[in-house]
């Protein structure tokens, strides 16, 4: 367990968008949005969600935790398969409710539960009125 | 008004995360999570939200869509400021619930309404106990 808190999000609009108060804007599921990049390339490695919970102990532990909608419970992201997420930079947006966590991946490097780098594979496109995925890698 | 549309998403597992159909798994409030980077430095701007019109525009015309919660409306981005997403590459994750738009800005290249790049601005950083945030741009 953890003991960081965090702080109700000020009904001043400056305050939340340009003060030095971090007072996050977790949404009526009490999550937040988690954006996951590598650290080094950039890449878009996963989207997530965090309760106060998972970003407590992020911040504390400096390894990503998320809180998983499917499971109902902290998920300590590569805790089983080893591909523990080292967060290198921890940012967040100008209202306060997404997260962007720049981390480097232990073991294979796989952030995908399909053994992927990235749960971004496939494109979207429009070819003659309908919409195929293409697997990009 | 859009005549796109997009098919439910198939019970089977293999068929969702390694077939070639879209099937975008919208949440409960009718939504999917857009994350939007730059398509040249790679850099995060911001997430948004889309319901199916908002992905059909986005597919139909070339230029990003979003579904504003605020205001409970479509929202062409940059409709007023100029400031318009051309989308480079559309893509989705292994459970098609969430999607990756690469854009090229156009206009004065601002993505957030406080006149920035991006959106996240603010580094979070735990010191000495406390969270405290650090405008980094």
């Amino acid at each position: 367990m953890t003991s960081l808190t965090f702080d109700i999000p000020p009904t001043d609009k400056g305050a939340l968008e340009e003060g030095s108060s971090f007072t996050p804007k977790f949404d009526a599921s009490g999550l937040l949005t988690a954006v996951v990049t590598d650290a080094d390339s950039g890449e878009l490695l996963m989207v997530a969600h965090m309760n106060a919970e998972a970003l407590a102990l992020t911040l504390e532990t400096g390894i990503a935790h998320y809180w998983s909608r499917s499971r109902k419970s902290i998920w300590k992201k590569g805790e089983t398969s080893g591909n523990l997420q080292s967060v290198a930079e921890l940012r967040t947006d100008c209202d306060q409710d997404a997260l962007w966590l720049k981390v480097r991946v232990a073991g294979d490097g796989a952030t995908c539960h399909t053994a992927r780098r990235s749960c971004f594979y496939r494109s979207v496109r429009l070819s003659d009125g309908k919409v195929v995925l293409k697997v990009e890698r």
